[in-house]
């Protein structure tokens, strides 16, 4: 496959178009993955030109991919907590 | 918009469609985001199969983003002090 | 302060230990940051072992941080949100 | 323990202490991990003003916790797949 030159080896031929169909295989995909993340950060700045809060979307997305009970299970302990350092917001 | 209740408000109508449209169209965008970073690990793990280093395929990746000048420039700079403390590895 | 070389400079010697002294400051720095890491997972372990829940543990020590007024409107929203959404764990 | 009160429990005074002391730890060790951060900031703050690189810096502190056969082994992977794509900056 390749022999050892200076401080590097040099691939056969074969080994360098598998190489770089790797390569342009993930520069694809992350040209996708950019343009993405470029629509996502559109549509949260189109949420907050229409008075929503961004950082409260954020966590209601991330609580809408949650289990319902493992969520209720995990307020609950965090409100066990705050109740037992006195910081439950009723509090 | 919305009235005051317990101690959240209640959003208006429009304001809750706007609400889940937006957030559908966030959740659809991670949906796509998900499958792209999946078909990544899967171009990477058949790299990885194929005998190649993931390690340094996902830092010539980098590298092919790169200004070559700044790259150059970055680079003489790093065995500047590489040589400083005697660290360069023909040292 | 420094000649051009093969593709890199060569520092003088005061730029040379000026260089070394701020790569020691910083390690000793790094140093002491991953023993103050490796107590604060001790703590977290020891907590574990004493029955407590640690991802609510964090989250409680990162709402001790919050302002009060400004978590109580944060929560707010969510609520709003969620409530919006039919999401309410009460709903 | 503890008895279910309204969503969440009610810790018996004991663990209660526990609880504080052990939020009281960590914040006290996260107090000491910012005072670094902000001590290393400043090392690097000075480092640049002193004209030094302070992303090579980063670069030359992470390859001294390298070794050396493994820095020497990444380095000749990457050189080859540079070459093999005709990226060596010699090239």
């Amino acid at each position: 496959m390749s022999e050892v030159g200076d401080n590097f080896e040099t691939l056969g031929s074969s080994a360098k178009d598998q190489l770089r169909a790797f390569v342009e295989r993930i520069e694809r995909l992350e040209e996708e993955q950019d343009a993405l993340a470029a629509d996502k950060r559109e549509v949260y700045a189109e949420a907050k030109g229409n008075g929503f809060d961004t950082k409260a979307l954020r966590k209601l997305i991330k609580i809408r991919k949650m289990d319902d009970n493992k969520r209720r299970e995990e307020e609950m302990i965090l409100d066990t907590y705050l109740s037992a350092l006195g910081m439950l917001l009723l509090d």
